[in-house]
């Protein structure tokens, strides 16, 4: 069965560093070789892995893709966050991430964003631990 | 070796939804507990999950992805096809979804969505369940 | 333990088949059914599967990259590569291959492409093959 962690944003857009939750439901598992697959069941966030030491990354991550596809913009879907749904795929739905000796394989930086396009809103993930 | 299943598509860009296309490959193997991968083996075109209750979703997507990528904007690849290729790359070449009691674990809105961006073509998708 | 294949980058954007590099991982493995996860451990690289005979199609698709991302375009990230993030971001950090009697499943044009956005650099992918 999937395990189901929760996240709560706060704004509209914005990204938050979930992977010290997802390292804990690998250690919780126990396992030490394998691979951890994050994944979001909405269609107005996103998943993201990228920088997470400086925050003005992520930053620039939401400008550019407000930027690209701007809230309110004579969309068709007419309940006000079709930008949202966008921004989704334009991010994806699910990211995988390997494991090592008991740990998350992340480079340096690397850190593993939720993509919230259209809060604030109570979110789960669903983690798979193989 | 991995399931393929058939995708017929009727215009140059559309997104089909194959939900219960995959899901029936997946209740034919009988896997309780797992994932299932969805793999698109073509260059032009992509895949995606968004939502599927209003079809206005996925007609904003395609059109914002127009507006992004236009097609025939002064490529250099010479198939007249370049867009699609970029637009490929952009939704990516293929997701994954946990299955739990034998059914995809989507949430409440999700459907999948294989992206067809240079068609009307007959298209093929790979599973891999597991 | 996952698989590190190195990859040298010899310009500050371009796109590199990897391809054969995750064949031989994958023959020496012996796997001759499964999948391979190609993970790109840095925040200013992606990946990528696309079109690998004609190389219009990527010199295209870094172009639509740069076009809607440029680089040193009042971003709040002060290393001056905030555009290599979010290009990242819109290309991935993972792709998955399926694997059938020993060979990578892909379409007759798909070739895999490690994306730097912020060459040249000594770069890594981790390969993960069940």
């Amino acid at each position: 069965m999937p395990i189901s962690v929760s996240v709560k944003t706060g704004t509209r857009i914005e990204m938050i560093d979930i992977t010290a939750k997802v390292q804990e439901e690998v250690s919780k598992m126990g396992t030490q070789d394998g691979m951890c697959v994050v994944y979001v069941p909405h269609t107005t966030a996103g998943i993201t892995i990228n920088e997470g030491a400086d925050p003005a990354v992520c930053k620039d991550i939401l400008t550019k893709l407000n930027e690209l596809v701007p809230a309110g913009a004579g969309y068709r879907h007419l309940e006000g966050n079709a930008d949202s749904h966008i921004k989704a795929s334009l991010m994806g739905s699910s990211v995988l991430v390997l494991i090592e000796n008991g740990r998350l394989v992340l480079g340096t930086w690397q850190k593993i964003f939720f993509c919230e396009f259209d809060g604030p809103r109570s979110r789960k993930v669903a983690l798979k631990i193989q």
